[in-house]
């Protein structure tokens, strides 16, 4: 059977060893490294597919299991003729396994062996998510890239906890592998887990190198630990993954963050950042972050960020964006999301140029210099 | 000096009376009858300038005076180059005078001969609108057609007062005359009042038309009238209207009252129905109003209105949008937005080409058949 996922390795970096490559997918090719805008509820907020593939110049974007599961429910995406023709986005769909969002609920769920019991944070109403009942509903939204079901330990967690909670992802990711209904047409990674343990990392990426998924993820990073201890396991870990398979960090969407990831040889990122402070009147530039709900841009009309190539940049001032904002106007929040996208967008395309002429290193640096670096 | 704004009479369908033409404007011509989307805060909500274009094909917008000298300030915007550039829209603008809204404050306002105080809705500072302060106001912001400033009374209210009101609307309408200072380049319209009185309408537009506007409106109804009334007390009006001026009937966006009101000679319209009834999750269609939000729609994979040539017609579902408004994501309110004004401007199209063919009444006959006539 033809895998329906593979990675094409271009270059590796002298200076970092990033990775410079090509994911294959049935709705077509991903250039890795990439930022990935996430879609929780099938729609990247406030945008149309057409801006996401116009003016973000998106490849692929991310869906939610928890979120679609409930609402509308995956029998009807599934209905409508997956989550591709629902939303209407002919390129590539990742799914995250709903993991994440069940064990945020806390209070609301309950963890076995068979999988986790939990409340709907839209109504009360109780599910139970097992390995086979998230194969069954991401096989229904019929994404790309499927994650299998894993549990995120939040930090910090004991040695003791995390170590049951990985094995128990191992377990689970074997009940993924065997529940998984489309192998040809949807590619299953793994998500590695560990908390903050190097060994337990260790054991996690070896047990499930050795299922031989298309790809892997990293999990349970970004959840809170300082950014140099994330930065440690992270290397740690990915040297355990096999170089022939693309390599996903979950939930990271800083500018520093996704830096600091592809030179640990990362190849996908994913995070709702870049729209959420959107809709806080937040912009991300080349210059750094720049606030432009405050007062300090009421009457600057000049663009957003001189050096975007955006809509948003080459069309609207910042005292108009502003305006937007504290009017609460839809717009405003349109304007910054574009921007806010394409910008991480730019910022990988940047990055793949710089990997290619072995000078990320250097970027790196001088970015840092401009956007700063947060701790 | 001439006029900015000027009327072109092409054609006066003979089963309706109704008024085919052009308004010869410094942004552009306007071919009318027209429908004008209410960009209330600078914004038509949700949209942008290219979408207006594009997608709704919108000739003319209108903006808010009241709003605009409150936030973010007429004086703003005129260093940001005037309201087209603010908002970065090239063809025609008509602003309001902000009477509607000030008289709409009820307990917050205060009306004298001189003008209107009023407490501001956003943070309660007091204020004062006086013919002189609207038309600088309205001179910052540039639009193309501005308003006189005038006292819209509520429905019902008493001959008295009502004769009192109009009274001091003319005497209003001519101290904004005397105050306009850039009467090269903004057209300004007067607006008929009288309430429900036909003697007094009479007057009011017999006085106006003395003062030779290069248009006017039709304020003060629509304000809670039945129907019948409504189009009884228009349909007198007009006929005290010059021939070769454009007629503005204020506030009225139901497809049946557009039609109503062409009939009795009126040339434009404008009302923040569309992109309201948007943002509740309900459309306009040739069929009638679906209520996409209900339960019916769940597993329409259909277009919101198969004859519809918009965005989200030839893009998207009814389960589609009926999900994205019940998760409350903006991109429901966009594709609504887009579609209701869409509808609109396309009813005005076919409007404009049933006067030319002199079958209007026709036409409508057939349309309510289809969508439906409220009383």
């Amino acid at each position: 059977m033809k895998q329906p996922i593979t990675y094409e390795l271009l270059h590796i970096c002298k200076q970092t060893g990033a990775r410079r490559g090509i994911i294959h997918t049935p709705h077509g090719d991903i250039q890795t490294p990439i930022f990935m805008p996430v879609g929780t509820q099938a729609t990247v907020k406030s945008m149309t597919p057409e801006e996401l593939k116009q003016e973000v110049k998106a490849q692929i974007i991310l869906s939610n299991t928890y979120h679609l599961y409930l609402r509308p429910g995956h029998k009807l995406v599934e209905e409508a003729g997956g989550l591709h023709e629902f939303m209407r986005w002919d390129r590539p769909i990742l799914t995250d396994c709903g993991g994440f969002q069940v064990f945020s609920l806390a209070d609301l769920r309950t963890i076995s062996e068979d999988g986790v019991e939990f409340k709907s944070h839209l109504d009360g109403s109780k599910h139970m998510f097992t390995p086979e009942k998230v194969m069954e509903i991401e096989n229904s939204l019929g994404a790309d890239i499927i994650m299998s079901f894993d549990e995120c330990c939040p930090y910090p967690s004991t040695y003791e906890y995390t170590k049951d909670s990985m094995e128990r992802t191992t377990r689970w990711a074997k009940r993924c592998i065997a529940a998984h209904k489309k192998q040809d047409k949807q590619g299953l990674f793994g998500i590695v887990q560990g908390g903050m343990y190097k060994d337990l990392r260790e054991k996690s990426a070896k047990d499930l190198v050795a299922l031989d998924f298309p790809g892997y993820a990293v999990g349970g990073l970004s959840v809170g630990e300082p950014k140099e201890l994330m930065c440690e396991i992270l290397e740690y870990t990915t040297q355990f993954l096999p170089g022939n398979k693309p390599r996903y960090l979950m939930g990271v969407g800083t500018p520093d963050y996704l830096l600091e990831a592809v030179i640990r040889g990362i190849d996908m990122c994913d995070c709702v950042l870049p729209t959420r402070i959107a809709r806080n009147g937040t912009a991300m530039t080349w210059s750094g972050k720049v606030v432009v709900r405050n007062a300090t841009y009421e009457r600057d009309f000049g663009p957003l960020d001189p050096e975007c190539d955006c809509y948003t940049c080459k069309n609207h001032t910042r005292a108009y964006i502003r305006h937007l904002v504290k009017a609460n106007e839809i717009l405003g929040i349109r304007l910054l999301s574009i921007h806010n996208l394409r910008f991480l967008t730019k910022l990988m395309e940047r990055v793949r140029e710089e990997i290619e002429n072995d000078n990320l290193g250097t970027f790196i640096q001088e970015f840092y210099k401009r956007y700063g670096y947060t701790k």
